[in-house]
């Protein structure tokens, strides 16, 4: 490369993550030129409102109406798309800009999660890069970690918390002893949380995330729609304090698995030894384990969202670009990726925590103690406590090793028992 | 690159790391084939011992006799060492491999820590990469995480544990309450420390690996000469029982920083607050923190050591070159690195823990209060406690923020006194 050539960018949104990358690039300029061997230059941007104050000079850049243009700008050789959205706007421009003949890189996970095979096919066949740090952990730099840094080992499992918003939520219900739904509020009003947030907090972004990291890590093509999500929603005070008992805390951990079983894909409250590094992931921070058969086990962890972090790891894409440092995005062509089979979960061995509000009346511990016998769950520990004010009481549970079968059998068992209030809570305990 | 030409290596060193570099490319073979894009093959190996029995058949491979014969093998394309030694051989081999215009990979801290800037200008004239991922943290992926993850961002400070030896010992002395001596002979039995400790304990080890990941961080050429090294042998047991009560750990930290004080490197042992990501690392794991001004704080962890995450590191490297994705070793071109003085320690701003071991007699508290007093040393707890049969006893001191110069001046002051038995620790609390 001419180190005097400039690589060019084209940037689609101008929101939180786009204003971020336009401040970074100015901030760190020399820096970013030095260690890139060559500028890195915004030429073209292109945003919904044009005349909104970002505290920004954008006079400098090309302004372009229609942003499906950015990808025919001849003056750019690549195109950073934060906009947003599985499909629509930024799906369009992804394709054109592709089809175009010029790189490609996006923090959005949404798009990656549901198309990203198409768009890796693409890039590859046109020999354009195509990367997207921000999208997973927003920093913290796992899309590196396990397509280059782990290289070398066969991965058996990656798991990590995804989602700072569930995990600053979780947090301080933690530590404040509180209630989900009056965290979640406080969340909302300090702006952590989404006015609608359940992509958040019911598991799906932290899905996407997830299938994204499976398909790096197992050479398997990627498959979203094999994940199951399962969020917070349904964590209460009583399970934060009855995990912390007994030496765990609660995290929504994502976890993908392959073995001879096929890929096992899911998030979900998980209950995680205080001894393991996620049970000292706090507030927003995300985290990521992967256990690979030479490297054992890496733990990587930092900011994952907000302006600076996600502006960070998309001009290491950047970076990465300008220094011709670049290859296949899931680590190996599309062509080579493997198609496995969902895994049968009834078949996963774990221990469990389960959690049941009870009517605080004769017969009501003998009920779910036979509903567990009879399904073949055997009890490690069990304690009922009286909590409310209404008579009712909490009964936890924590579980033997066994088959989570025989776990949603004896849920079965009681569905629909007089003796319950709600529905009762599983989680795995994260072996 | 044509997918069906192999990465043609040659090894020289066939211990612990060699012999797991070549176990690892034959049991992730094909997965490292896909990964890579095309084979990584070892063509021609060298060692001091022909006829040891490495639990490996060799006679797949040219057998040279003399190591520097590997440089000018026609077949290789790479060279990978892992003989050791700052200088010797293993420099020798660096020098006339780049000169033979071949890739060389490293898992030599030392080599790194003394000549890496020659052998990067080497490398970059030649056009030819020079990595040394497994020479810091083991198989935990640092070196690309700051050059490559963390690049968008002007770091201030890098930090970490880099020594699994002494971490063994710090937490099984603070598991166990026992002293240094004591858990050091146990560690050497075991296999966990050398028969000479030295290396290892008094900090050298890590402050190789600080220096390496200083010039990384910082874009300043590698300045080992100016790392100040103190390890752990002068940390007794009351150390990390005062510490404990005070809610920190111990741990042996190597900090770089760069502002405009110049460059400061400095492996010590430090008090870590319990809720830091650094109190968490326990046994023979490793751990960086690098500090960013848009990524905030980035966190890896993992094995520092030992056959399988060593050679997960060296076979990343030669998947990175397998696939064309390398570049300046240090981040940028060596030409680009900047000189920086050494920071003056005595400006800069920390807590100080201290710790005198005194006779048990009047005056003893009143001394050292004034001699703190007339160094202007301010006090934020003390503690004295009895601690052995011979009346002596322990007097724990943890002082407000202030210039290390001042700590430095108190400790002159009380130097000869006759009321102190052996030398004080001074450890810096980290902020």
């Amino acid at each position: 490369m001419d180190s005097n050539t400039p690589l060019r960018v084209a940037l689609a949104g101008l929101g939180t993550v786009g204003g971020g990358v336009v401040r970074l690039l100015d901030a760190n300029r020399d820096l970013i030129t030095r260690r890139a061997g060559r500028p890195i230059e915004i030429v073209a941007i292109s945003a919904r409102d044009r005349n909104k104050d970002r505290g920004i000079d954008l006079t400098r850049f090309a302004w372009i109406d229609d942003m499906r243009d950015l990808a025919g700008h001849a003056a750019a050789d690549v195109v950073v798309e934060l906009i947003g959205g599985s499909d629509g706007p930024a799906l369009t421009l992804a394709r054109q800009t592709i089809a175009a003949g010029k790189g490609f890189v996006t923090a959005n996970k949404a798009m990656i999660a549901h198309h990203g095979l198409e768009l890796a096919q693409a890039a590859e066949a046109a020999a354009v890069p195509l990367k997207f740090e921000a999208a997973v952990a927003g920093g913290v730099p796992v899309i590196k970690g396990l397509r280059e840094g782990a290289a070398a080992n066969r991965i058996s499992r990656v798991y990590g918390i995804l989602n700072g918003t569930c995990n600053f939520i979780l947090s301080k219900m933690e530590a404040e002893g509180r209630d989900f739904a009056e965290v979640l509020a406080e969340a909302q009003a300090l702006g952590y949380a989404e006015s609608d947030p359940s992509f958040d907090i019911d598991g799906v972004d932290a899905a996407h995330k997830l299938s994204i990291l499976a398909s790096l890590a197992f050479g398997t093509r990627p498959a979203f729609g094999d994940v199951s999500a399962t969020g917070v929603r349904h964590v209460i005070a009583a399970d934060i304090a009855e995990a912390a008992a007994l030496g765990y805390r609660v995290r929504l951990v994502g976890v993908a698995e392959a073995d001879a079983h096929g890929l096992f894909q899911r998030v979900h409250p998980h209950l995680v030894p205080v001894d393991h590094p996620l049970a000292h992931v706090t507030g927003s921070l995300n985290a990521v384990v992967a256990e690979g058969n030479y490297v054992g086990r890496l733990f990587f962890q930092g900011a994952g969202a907000g302006e600076g972090p996600t502006a960070s790891a998309v001009v290491a894409d950047l970076i990465d670009i300008a220094r011709g440092e670049y290859g296949s995005p899931y680590a190996m062509p599309a062509a080579a990726l493997t198609v496995e089979p969902a895994a049968d979960t009834g078949e996963r061995r774990a221990r469990s925590y389960l959690r049941f509000t009870v009517q605080d009346r004769v017969g009501v511990l003998a009920e779910i103690a036979a509903a567990m016998r009879d399904a073949g769950v055997s009890i490690e520990s069990l304690i009922q406590r009286g909590v409310a004010a209404d008579g009712s009481a909490i009964v936890a549970i924590v579980t033997h090793e066994g088959p989570e079968r025989a776990v949603v059998h004896a849920l079965e068992k009681l569905r629909g028992s007089q003796s319950l209030s709600g529905q009762p809570l599983w989680m795995p305990i994260l072996g």
